[in-house]
This record gives C-alpha cells, sequence and structure tokens, in this order.
C-alpha cells in the first residue's frame, strides 16, 4: 500500500521508455506514491518537444522526476537520488566492492545497450539514415544480443538470486526494463540462461508488475 | 609531483577514447599515480577483442581501473568510485541538489551523447549498415549538436568559471573530452559560448593538459 504524499512527487514519462520503466519500479520498490504526467513520445510530433516539456528538460527526454524542491532528469541520476533520500529498500549495496559492481553492471545496460536503440535513434536511422525495417530490427539486435552476451559472462559469477547476489539492486532496474525491450524485437533471451532465470523471478514481483509498460495509464 | 604508488593501480585505455580520457582528468586532478596498459582499439583487429583484455571486461569496452583489489569498468563509475575512495579534490559536490544536477548533467553526455559516436557504433554504421563517410559525419554532429544545444540552455544557468559553479565537477570531466571528439568531427563549438568559455578555461589546467590525448604515449 502506497502512503499518502507528503510533497509533490511527479514523474514526467511514457509507458514503453525502457529508463520511465526503471524510476517507476524504484517508487514502487520504496513505497513512495507519485503523479504521472504522461509524455506521448510519438503523439503531436512527439510531446517531448512541446515548450511545456522542453521547458523541463531541454534534452526532450523522459523520465523526469519531480520531488518536492528536486527536479532531476537521466534515470540513473534518479535512482541513485532516490536510493539517497529514501533508504528504505536499498537498491546499492553497502559494501564498498558489491557497491561499485552494482553501479557499473546498470551501467553496461544503461550507457551501452540501451542509449542505441531509443526511440529517437530508431527514427534518425529510419528518417535520414533511411535504413529499412528489417535493417532496423538487425541494428537492435546486434547491440541487445552484444551487450547480453557480456552481461550474461558477468552475471553467471555475480547472480543469487536477483543479478547480483540475492537482494534485488539497481542491475535488475535496468535488466527487467531492457529484457522487455529485446523481446519486443524478437531477440530470443532464453539463449542467456542466467538473464532469463533472473528476469523470470523479478517478474513476479509486485513493484515490478505494477511498473511493466502494459500497466501503464497510457499503454495502448 | 605524483605520489609514490601504495599499491598497483593501472588504467586500461586507448588515447582517443572520450570515456578513458575522463578518467585520466580525474587521476591527474587526485594526484593519483597509475599505469597506463594500452589497448590499441583498431590494431590486431581490435585489441579490445583479445582475450587477455575481454577476459578483464567481457564488454570489451576501455576503460578498465585496476585498484588494489578493486577492477571496474564504465567510466562513471570509475570517476565515482574514485571521489569516493580519494576525497582530495572532490568532483561530486556535497550539497544534495548539486550532486544530483552534477550527476545528471554529467551523463547527460557520457549517456546521451557519447555512446552513439563511440569507434564500434561507426564502424557498425560504416560496414554493416553500410553509409558513407559523409553520412558518418553527418550522424556524428547530429547527436553531438543535439546534445549541446540542451547543454548550453543548462550551463547558461548553472555555469561559473566551470560548467557547474567555479569548481571543477564530474561535468567538465566528461565535457572536455566530448568537446574534443566534436572539434575533431569538425562541430562548430563557438556557437555554445558557455560550453566553449568552459573548456577554454580547463584546457589550461595541467591535470587537462597532462590527460589530453594527443599526450598518451600511445598518440599517433
Amino acid at each position: 500500500m502506497r502512503p499518502i504524499m507528503s510533497h509533490k512527487r511527479v514523474l514526467y514519462g511514457y509507458w514503453r521508455s525502457s529508463a520511465t520503466y526503471r524510476v517507476r519500479i524504484a517508487l514502487n520498490l520504496k513505497h513512495l506514491a507519485y503523479e504521472q504526467h504522461l509524455i506521448h513520445l510519438l503523439n503531436n510530433g512527439g510531446e517531448q518537444h512541446l515548450p511545456l516539456f522542453s521547458s523541463i528538460n531541454p534534452n526532450e527526454l523522459v523520465p523526469v522526476l519531480i520531488d518536492g524542491e528536486v527536479t532531476l532528469n537521466q534515470s540513473l541520476a534518479i535512482m541513485d537520488y532516490l536510493d539517497e533520500v529514501y533508504p528504505q529498500f536499498p537498491l546499492i549495496p553497502k559494501d564498498l566492492k558489491s557497491r561499485y559492481l552494482v553501479k557499473a553492471l546498470a551501467q553496461d545496460i544503461a550507457v551501452d545497450i540501451h542509449p542505441l536503440n531509443n526511440l529517437r535513434v530508431l527514427q534518425y536511422l529510419a528518417d535520414d539514415v533511411g535504413i529499412e525495417t528489417e535493417q532496423k530490427q538487425r541494428w537492435i539486435q546486434h547491440w541487445i544480443t552484444q551487450g547480453f552476451h557480456a552481461l550474461e559472462k558477468n552475471l553467471a559469477s555475480t547472480a543469487g538470486a536477483y543479478s547480483v547476489g540475492n537482494s534485488i539492486t539497481l542491475v535488475d532496474l535496468c535488466l527487467v526494463p531492457q529484457v522487455y525491450n529485446a523481446e519486443r524485437f524478437n531477440v530470443d533471451v532464453s539463449t542467456f540462461p542466467t538473464i532469463d532465470r533472473v528476469v523470470q523471478a523479478l517478474r513476479s514481483h509486485p513493484a515490478f508488475i505494477d511498473a511493466a509498460p502494459e500497466n501503464q495509464p497510457d499503454a495502448n
């Protein structure tokens, strides 16, 4: 059950945005109530480009979190912030080595896989580079598969019930949305046994269910 | 003057890698001595793909830092780690709001600009998508220019002598290598007056001079 909001907390996002999905999971795990301001990335020429939103984030990318006096973009920064200010259900381990292992693995997904397959990149590839749908699919699959090969090797030695040991961490919050994308673009995730096993386990957690794209008010 | 090393500290990197360049600046600012292990990203089919390196980082990307018992990839995680363990010359402000402002701005560069123009992406665009040199140049310029437009708006309200206020932060460590790349691919940085001014100031700092690509042993 979510507590009553103590101050204004608003998440600007889009149901299918992986980066927004990560932040929804974090908010849910920490039982932090929030309003969703829905920014439709395709309608109206992309609502992220409208002045109402671009004045909040000139990068014209979701998510943006407003938490009382703090306005913050970048999902990694937002999750880091939430973990510091709301320490219930910690997402980053206390132990020095584990802490930075978790940060690096989360970044392996959020820096080296996801930005290459973002909507704006796929749009640019289609509209300006002029690649076909099939070639676009190959592009997406290439980067996800390459990243997952490395991640599978790493998780094979770090995973317990979840990506790193037996507690849910930042890595899991990046992994589940990335696997959602992988499946959407027909990457066979079952060829990555550790990733597959961890994601199956996470998907039954209420915080992850509640954050899933198909369960958002703007899903279609 | 660098102190004597208290334990083994090795940076695996490449002179022109922006992400390695960031970490070199951090190590210099903190007066931390280190050995460089040079991984040539083009020779021998890309030395990052050789087992010697891929066993250290299955992602086959530089940089990797070995600091005593800690082995860490991902430049953002490495800089964060260095700032925690070696607090001299802090790179991340103490104040909560400034701290996350700095992290988000650094990520605006390191997550949303740089990964799109990484060597492996440019190689894939040329070899697999089959785009021409001129179109590749347009690709690079597009993402840098788009990112710099947003960054310029943000820095116009955050910058003092440097990107955020009057102390050097993580943002500056990401900005200088990104501007190096921009100039390499003929983006006219003078059209971004705040970025241009801040980078001019940073370029005269010994830690930045010493970390510059052209001053590395593997530069050619």
